[in-house]
C-alpha cells in the first residue's frame, strides 16, 4: 500500500492506494469521530462491495447505515441528493455520523455534496471503485451536482479525512469506465509531467489488460501530480484550474449530448484534443504534438471529436462553464507538451476553426 | 451609523448599523469583486427596497440583477433554492458576481446557501430588513434550508463580504414580526449579558413604538454579542451553540405546527421559556427568574407556551436537531440569568415536566 498526503493545512489528509483496502476497516476507523456510520453507495456498486465494508466496520463495534442510490450521471441531481438526506434523517444521523462515499465519480460528488450540506456539514471519507474517481474527483474536495443548464453547477469544496483507492475495485469496472478513466490518466501527464506522459504512451497495454502494479502506479502518480496542484490552490482562484485542461470542451460536450450519453472521461477526451488542437492554433503545440496527443487517446480506445453538435450552441454551454469569467471563456492550453496554462484571451476565429474541425 | 467587525481572519467582515443605508451603495462596493451583482429578495419586500437599492449599484457602473421570491418560511426549500440557481444561471452569473440578500431571515439563509452553493461558492452581502435577520440571522454565515423532517437541516457556513443593517427598514415591518424580533434580542441578554436584559426591560416600550435609537441600541448590542461569541465558535463545535438558547424546543414547535404557521421568533420565546422553566426544575433558575424571563415575553407581546402538541412527538422532533449528538438531546440553559450552559445530561422526567406544563 502507497500512502500520500494532500497538504491543506488542518485540512490536510491521506490518500492510500492499494489493493483489498476495503476490506481494511482499520483504514478508515481512525477517521471516524461518531459511533455512526452511513454508506452512500449505488445499486450497481452495492452488490459488490457493500456487505464486505459494512462486516469490516460493524465488527469494529460502528453503526452502520446504508444508502442505496441509482447508478449513473442522469440521477447527479436534486432528486437523488434529496434520497441521501432522506436517508440520514431516517436513521437520526448527526452531526457526529461520518459518511463514506462508496463508488465512481457520481457517488463521490453526490455525496460528498450531502456531507457539505447535510446539518451544515458532516465528515467523509472517500472510497472511489473507479478509476476515473480514483485519479479524479475523490482528490481535491470538490463536490457537486449537475443542474440542467451546466455540469456540477452547485456545489461545494469539503476535503474528505481519507481516501482509501482501492485497485482491487477495477477488475469489475466496465471496460469502457476503465478507458474512460484513462483519458483523466492521461491528462494529468499532458498538463503536468511529460515523463509521465511518455510512461503512460509505453504501458497503455498493460493499463488496459489491467496490470495491478500499472494501476497502481497511474494512480499514484496522477494523485500526486493533483494533490500537489490542489494544494497550492485549494479553492480553484489560480493554478488549480489547470487540472481542467479538455473540461471547457468536455462539460460543453456532456450537457450538449445530456449527462449519461457520454462518460465525463470521454467527454474530457475529445475535449483535451480540442484544447490541444486550439493550442496549436495559437502557435504552442506542433502537428505532431496533436497527433501524439490524439494517437494515444485513441490507443486507450478514447473518443477524438464530438460530432453532431452545433458551434453556436456549444459555445453557449462553454460560457455557463465555471471558468468563465465576466463573460469571457477562459480556456485551459498548452504551452507545450506537459505544460498546461490559462489563456483568456482566446481568439474568436481559432475557437471556431478547433470547432469545425472537432464537432 | 455604528460599524462593528466579526473577527474570523480571512473571513472577517463589517456590520453597519444605522438608518438609510439601502441608498449608499458606496457602503457594498468595496465588497463587489465583479461586474455584476446579483440581487436576491422576496415579492414584499422588493416594492419597498429594490428599486433605491438596485438605482445605487447601477449608478455606480455594476450590472444588477435580481431575482424575486415568493416570501414566507414556508418557501425556505429546495424548489425556491432552485428558483435562485436559475435566475443566476439565466443571467449568466459567474464566480464573480457577487449575490446581495435583500429581505428577512429566509432570504438571508436560502440566498446565502445559494450564494455557498453556486459554482462551489460566491461573495454575498446580507442586506437584512427584519428585525430578526438584523439581531441574529446575517451574523456568523449560518445559511440553510429547511427539510420536511427538520429546520435548517441543509446548509452550510459561509460568512458574507459585508452586512447592512438598515434600521430604517423596520418601520415597514409588520408588527408581529417587530415582536418575533425583540425574542432575538431578549435571548441574547438572557444568555450573555444581564445588564443589556435589564436594558431591554427598561425600553420595551420604545422598542415597540420603534423608537430609533432604541433599535439601533438593540440591534449593535445584540450583534455585538453574537458576534463575539461566533468569534469564538466559527463551525458550532462549541460556545456557539449558547446561541440557541430557545431554539431546540423552538425548532420542535416550528416543525410540529408546520412552518410558516408561528414565526421563528415566536417559537424561540416560547422554547427561551421552556429552557428556563427546565432550568429552574435542575435547581439553577429561581421562580422568580422564570416569572421575570415569561413576564419581558409576555410584555414584547410573545407566545410564552406552545399548547396542543404531544410530548413523544415533541421529544422526537428534539433528536433530530443538529444540536443532537449520538442520539442524545443537548439543551442550552441557563446557569444563571445572563449566562447559559450547554447540558446533555437532563432527566427525562424534568423535560416531561416542563413539556407538561408548557405544550
Amino acid at each position: 500500500m502507497h500512502t500520500l498526503h494532500v497538504e491543506l493545512g488542518s485540512r490536510a489528509y491521506p490518500i492510500h492506494i492499494g489493493g483489498g483496502l476495503i476490506d481494511q476497516a482499520e483504514l478508515m476507523v481512525p477517521f471516524i469521530q461518531g459511533e455512526k456510520v452511513a454508506v452512500v453507495t449505488n445499486g450497481t456498486v452495492a452488490p459488490l462491495y457493500l456487505k464486505r465494508m459494512t462486516a469490516g466496520l460493524s465488527a469494529d463495534g460502528l453503526d452502520v447505515v446504508s444508502i442505496v442510490l441509482p447508478d449513473g450521471e442522469s440521477y447527479k441531481n436534486w432528486e437523488t441528493l434529496n434520497r441521501v438526506y432522506d436517508g440520514l434523517l431516517d436513521a437520526r444521523c448527526d452531526r457526529q455520523t461520518t459518511l463514506v462515499a462508496l463508488g465512481g465519480g457520481v457517488i463521490g460528488d453526490l455525496a460528498g455534496f450531502a456531507a457539505a450540506t447535510y446539518q451544515r456539514g458532516i465528515p467523509y471519507i472517500q472510497v472511489p471503485t473507479t478509476l476515473l474517481a480514483q485519479v479524479d474527483s475523490s482528490v481535491g474536495g470538490k463536490t457537486a451536482i449537475n443542474h440542467p443548464s451546466g455540469k456540477n453547477m452547485i456545489g461545494a469544496f469539503h476535503q474528505p479525512r481519507a481516501v482509501l483507492a482501492d485497485v482491487s475495485t477495477l477488475a469489475t469496472l466496465p471496460e469502457r469506465e476503465l478507458r474512460a478513466g484513462l483519458a483523466e490518466v492521461i491528462k494529468h501527464g499532458l498538463l503536468r509531467d511529460i515523463g509521465f506522459f511518455e510512461w503512460i504512451e509505453s504501458n497503455i497495454a498493460g493499463l488496459l489488460a489491467r496490470d495491478r502494479a500499472a494501476l497502481v502506479y497511474a494512480v499514484q502518480r496522477s494523485c500526486e501530480i493533483k494533490a500537489q496542484i490542489v494544494g497550492l490552490d485549494e479553492r480553484e482562484t489560480g493554478a488549480r484550474a489547470l487540472l481542467n485542461l479538455g473540461h471547457t470542451f468536455g462539460h460543453a460536450i456532456e450537457t450538449a449530448m445530456g449527462y449519461g450519453a457520454w462518460l465525463h472521461g470521454e467527454a474530457v477526451a475529445a475535449g483535451m484534443v480540442m484544447a490541444a488542437d486550439l493550442s496549436r492554433r495559437l502557435g504552442s503545440l506542433s502537428v505532431a504534438d496533436v497527433r501524439r496527443v490524439v494517437s494515444l487517446l485513441e490507443r486507450a480506445g478514447l473518443p477524438v471529436c464530438a460530432r453532431g453538435l452545433r458551434a453556436t450552441r456549444f459555445i453557449d454551454l462553454m460560457r455557463v462553464d465555471k471558468k468563465a469569467a465576466a463573460g469571457k471563456i477562459r480556456f485551459v492550453l498548452l504551452e507545450r507538451m506537459g505544460s498546461a496554462v490559462i489563456r483568456g484571451d482566446v481568439p474568436q476565429e481559432a475557437l471556431r476553426a478547433t470547432l469545425d474541425a472537432y464537432i
